[in-house]
C-alpha cells in the first residue's frame, strides 16, 4: 500500500489557502497511485485557530470546505483534521481527524488527550473523544492518534498527565500501523526528544509508526515539520523536510530502512527556526518587507542577518538612529554589517528631536530624571521606526533578547516596539553563540567588533549593561533556573553557587517587569517556556522575594 | 451556629498581605463567638495566581502560611482555599478548600469542575477533584462546592459543560447547608444572573445556601463581592458589600429573611466596577497617582472622572497635549472639566516637536503620508505621557474605548499607551450613556459640549470619526453581535438589517487589528467577553471575509 505524507504549511483559519495545498497534494498522490494521503492535525483550518473557532463563519466555512474534501476523496482515501461541532454535552467542539473515502466522510476519530499547558489551550475549545479508531485499508489495520494522544507513554516528558494511553489502547485493539497526526510546536530541545520518543514507541510495540507534523510558523510558534516513518525497530526510514512544506510517499511493503539522526547542532536548529519564524510571520500577514533599528549592538546585528536569510537582503532595511551618546564605532559597525549582508541602510539621527524634547520637557517638568532622558531616546527611536512603517508598509522587527525581556531592561513603547520579537526567547549568552555560529558558517558577516565589545544601551555617556545588571553569564543562569525550571531562590543558590542577593535581585526584576511583557510583541518560541505564549504572571501581585525561600 | 462570611480583597500571590486579612477577620469572628469562618476561593494566594503557581517559592510559601492558618484555628473552624500539590497522576495541582479545626488541617475538598473558558484557564494548573465533602459542625451538615462546581445546574448558562453536578450530589448525600466558595469575575450582566441562579438552587433543594466571593480588582478582572446567604426559599437574608472587602455573621437559627434585590441599574454597576478596577490596580502595584491625556473628547473626560472617584482628585493629573489640529473648544472643555472635578491640569503642546519631526522626516522619507503624520502626533503624546510617568512615578491610564480597540481605530504605542485600559470593554455608545448617568448623578461635571460634539481624533483638519467608521450606533451593534454573540456576517445582517458591505467592512477591521490588541494594556472587564483577558484571535491568519457567510 502506498501512503502519501503531506506536510502542509497552513495559514490559520484561511480555508481557501489551506484547501489549495490539500487539493494539490491530493492530486499528486492520486497521480502517484497512492491509496491514502494524510495531513497534519486540524489541517483544514491550520493549528491553532484560537477563539476564531467560536465564530459562526468559521463553522460555516468548515462545513463548506468539508464538502470539497469529500469530492477530492473519489480516487483516494484522505485523513484530514478539522474542528467538529459537539452536539452533545461538554465543550462546544472536538479536535478530529476524518477519514474520507469514495466521496464520503466515513469515519471520525476524536482526539482523546487535550493538552492545556505551555502554548496549548485545547480545553478552552474541545471535549475529549472517548473511543479509539482503527480502520482497515488494503488489509492493513491503521490506528489513529492525534498529537498529545501519543505523549502519555513512558517515553514522554508529559507521562502521567492523563489517566489513559491511546497508543497502548490502539495497539492492544490490534492495529498494524500506528499513526500520530500532529501539530507539534517547536523548541530546540524537543526535536531530539520527540524523535527518540516515537522511535521507542515503534520499537516497544514492534509496529511501524507514522508521525506527521504541520510545517511553518504562525504567531511566533513554529511547527518544524520533520514528518517521518519509523519502521518496527524504531528506525526512521522516511523523513520530510524540516520546517518547510513537504510531501513523500511510503510504501508499506518496504518496512526496513536506515537510521536518520536529527541533523545539525542546536545553533543550526535555532537559526533555521528563526529564519522560518520571520519568513512565515511576514508572509502570512500579507507583507514583504521589514526594517529594524541598527544600534551597532549584537542583537540588532543578529536580527538583520536572520531577516536577510528569511526574506532576502532586498527586503530588509537597517535604520541607524544615533543619539549624542552613540559611539562612533556603533555607526561604523552598523555600516560594515549592512555592507556585509547587502541590506539597505538609512541614518536618521535622533539628536535634533531629542534636544528639543529635552529642553522643553526639562522646563515643563522642572528637570528631567536620568531614566526619563534615557526612555525619551528609546521612544523617539520607536516613533521613527513606526513612522517608517506607516510610510512604507515595511514591518518593524523587534530586536530585544530574552534576558532583557525577563528583567525589564527595555523601554516599553520604545525598543519594545515591533510586530514580532525575533530574539525574545533567546538569552543573551545564546545570542552570542548564535552570532559566532553564523560567522563560522557564512564567513565573518557580523563584524568581530560587534561580538567583542561590552554590551551597552548607549542611552547615557559611558553606559554599560553591566552597570545595572549582573554579567550575562550569571544573569542567564539565574533566569533559566527561575523561568524554565521554576526553582526557588534558595534552590538556585544551591545549584549555581551564585549569592542570594543577586538571585533575589534578578527574580524581583522578573516579577516587577511583567507589565512590560504583557504588552510585548509576539515572541518566536525557541525554548520550552517562551514569554508571551507560554508565560503568564500576574501584574498586580507586587510580590517581593525578600527572604531565603 | 454562628458562621462568619469573610469577603477579603487579596493581592495575588502576596501571602503576607492576604494572611493579615485572614488573621484579622478570624480574630474578629472568634471575638464574636463564631463557630466557623469562611474565606473565598484560593484566599491564601488570591485568585488567580496564574503561572506563578509553578514557581517553587510559591509552593514553599503556601506550606509556610498553612502552618500559620492551622495556628489560627484553635478557637474556631476555618474554611480556606489554597493551591494543593497533586502527588498523584494528572495536572500538578488541585484547587482546594481546607477545613482547619483545633490547630489541624482536618479535611480537604478539591474543586471538581474546572472552568477553562473566557478568563478562566484552570485546566492549565489543576486536576479535578473526585469526591464531595460534607462535614458536620454543631449538628449541621455542610456541603462544600467551589465556584464552578455550582454552575452546572439547569439554572446556569454553563449548564451542560460538565458531566456531573456537585451541588446535586452533595444535597443527595444529605447536606443541610450548601456552600459555594467562589472567586467569581464580574461582568455587569452576571450580577443578576448569578443571584437568580443561586436563589433557584436554594429553592429547588429547599436548603439554605451561602455564596462567598472574593472582592476587588486584579489585572483588569474585578471580583464584585456580594457574598450572601439565601434561605431555603431562595431569599437573600444576609449580604456583604459589593466590590469591597466585608464581613458578616449569619446565625443558622435565623433561617428566614427578606428579599434583597440587586441594587442600582447597569450604569451604576459599571461605574462602581470601573472605580474599584482603577483603585485596586493602582494600589496593588504599589502606586498612588495617575495621569492621562485630556483631549477634550468624551473618553478621556470619563476616565478623568472615574480616576477622581477611584483615587481622589489630588492624585489625578490631566495633561492636555494640543497639536495644530486641536480645536479651541477641546482646550476649553478640558479646562472646564478639570475645574469641575478638581484635578490638576497641565498643558504641553506637541506642536514644536511635531513640527521638527514632520520637517525632518518629510525630507528623510521623501514625503510623509497622511497616516504617518497622524500617528506621529499620537505617538508623541504617548512619549510625553510616559516621560511624565518616568519623571514623577505617576501611572498612565489608557483612555481608549472598546469600539476603537475592536476596529483598530487607535495608534499602537500612541494613544494605546498606558498601564490599564479603563474603557477597553465599554463600547462608545455605552461611554456616552455612562457619561450622561454621571452627570445626572453628580451634577453636570462632564461639560455638556464634550457629550454633544461629534467625536474626532483631531489628527488632521476637520477630521471626524465618522469619516472612517460607520456611526457608532451601527458600529457597536455589529461589534456586539460579532464579538459577544459570534454571529456570522449574514446572521448579523438578518438580525440588524445593516447592509452586508458595512458588516464585512467592520469584521475585517476587527480581524486586521488583532496585532494591536495583542500589545494592548490590561482591560477592565465589564462584559461577558473582554479584549485581552477573554478574546484571542490569531494574528497571522489574514482572513478576509468576502462573501455572504
Amino acid at each position: 500500500m502506498k501512503i502519501a505524507i503531506s506536510q502542509i504549511n497552513p495559514r490559520i483559519a484561511d480555508f481557501e489557502y489551506n484547501f489549495k495545498q490539500i487539493k494539490d497534494f491530493t492530486e499528486k498522490a492520486v497521480k502517484e497511485n497512492c491509496d491514502l494521503i494524510i495531513f497534519p492535525e486540524l489541517a483544514l483550518c491550520g493549528y491553532m485557530p484560537e477563539d476564531i473557532i467560536f465564530q459562526h463563519h468559521f463553522q460555516k466555512q468548515t462545513e463548506e470546505y468539508l464538502e470539497r474534501v469529500k469530492n477530492l476523496s473519489k480516487g483516494i482515501s484522505i485523513l484530514l483534521g478539522f474542528v467538529e461541532k459537539n452536539k452533545g454535552k461538554g465543550k462546544p467542539f472536538y479536535n478530529v481527524v476524518g477519514l474520507f473515502t469514495e466521496g464520503k466522510l466515513k469515519e471520525i476519530y476524536r482526539k482523546r488527550l487535550l493538552p492545556n499547558y505551555d502554548v496549548f489551550n485545547e480545553k478552552r475549545y474541545f471535549e475529549e473523544g472517548k473511543e479509539n479508531l482503527i480502520f482497515e485499508l488494503n488489509g492493513k489495520k491503521i490506528g489513529i492518534t492525534i498529537c498529545e494522544d501519543g505523549w502519555n507513554t513512558e517515553f514522554s516528558p508529559a507521562y502521567g498527565l492523563y489517566p489513559l494511553d491511546p497508543v497502548y489502547e490502539t495497539v492492544n485493539e490490534g492495529c498494524d500501523i500506528i499513526l500520530n497526526i500532529a501539530a507539534s510546536p517547536f523548541y530546540y530541545k524537543k526535536v531530539y526528544l520527540r524523535e527518540k520518543m516515537f522511535s521507542s514507541i515503534a520499537q516497544k510495540y514492534n509496529k511501524p509508526l507514522i508521525f506527521i507534523n504541520q510545517a511553518g510558523g504562525i504567531d511566533g510558534i513554529i511547527f518544524d515539520g520533520d514528518s517521518c516513518v519509523f519502521d518496527k525497530d524504531g528506525k526512521i526510514i522516511k523523513k520530510a523536510k524540516k520546517f518547510d512544506k513537504d510531501f513523500f510517499i511510503w510504501d508499506t511493503e518496504s518496512e526496513n530502512g536506515d537510521y536518520y539522526p536529527v541533523e545539525g547542532d542546536e545553533e543550526e536548529l535555532i537559526f533555521n527556526a528563526l529564519v522560518i519564524g520571520i519568513r512565515d510571520f511576514i508572509s502570512k500577514i500579507g507583507a514583504k518587507r521589514v526594517h529594524l533599528g541598527l544600534s551597532g549592538g549584537i542583537d540588532s546585528a543578529l536580527v538583520a542577518v536572520l531577516a536577510k536569510f528569511a526574506l532576502g537582503e532586498e527586503n530588509v532595511t537597517g535604520i541607524m538612529l544615533p543619539s549624542p551618546y552613540s559611539s562612533k564605532s556603533s555607526i561604523e559597525d552598523s555600516i560594515k554589517l549592512a555592507k556585509n549582508i547587502g541590506i539597505k541602510l538609512e541614518e536618521i539621527p535622533i539628536t535634533p528631536f531629542f534636544e528639543v524634547l529635552k529642553s522643553e520637557l526639562t522646563q515643563k517638568f522642572s528637570g528631567l530624571k536620568d531614566i526619563t532622558e534615557q526612555n525619551i531616546q528609546a521612544r523617539l527611536r520607536g516613533l521613527i521606526l513606526m513612522a517608517y512603517s506607516n510610510n512604507t508598509g515595511s514591518i518593524l522587527l523587534n530586536t530585544g533578547n530574552k534576558s532583557e525581556l525577563a528583567v525589564g531592561y527595555a523601554t516599553i513603547y520604545g525598543d519594545m516596539c515591533g510586530a514580532l520579537s525575533v530574539l525574545g526567547d533567546l538569552y543573551k549568552t545564546r545570542v552570542y553563540s548564535l552570532a559566532k555560529w553564523i560567522n563560522k558558517k557564512f564567513g565573518e558577516i557580523i563584524p568581530e567588533n560587534i561580538i567583542r565589545k561590552a554590551p551597552s544601551a548607549e542611552l547615557k555617556p559611558g553606559q554599560k549593561d553591566q552597570d545595572s545588571l549582573p554579567p550575562y553569564s550569571t544573569l542567564d543562569l539565574i533566569l533559566e533556573n527561575y523561568i524554565e525550571n521554576c526553582l526557588s531562590p534558595k534552590e538556585i543558590v544551591e545549584k549555581t553557587g551564585i549569592d542570594i542577593e543577586t538571585v533575589n535581585f534578578v527574580i524581583n526584576m522578573v516579577h516587577r517587569s511583567e507589565f512590560k511583557r504583557k504588552q510585548a510583541a509576539p515572541v518566536i518560541k525557541l525554548t520550552s517556556k517562551a514569554f508571551v505564549s507560554g508565560f503568564r504572571f500576574p501584574i498586580t501581585s507586587n510580590i517581593k522575594i525578600k527572604g531565603d525561600l
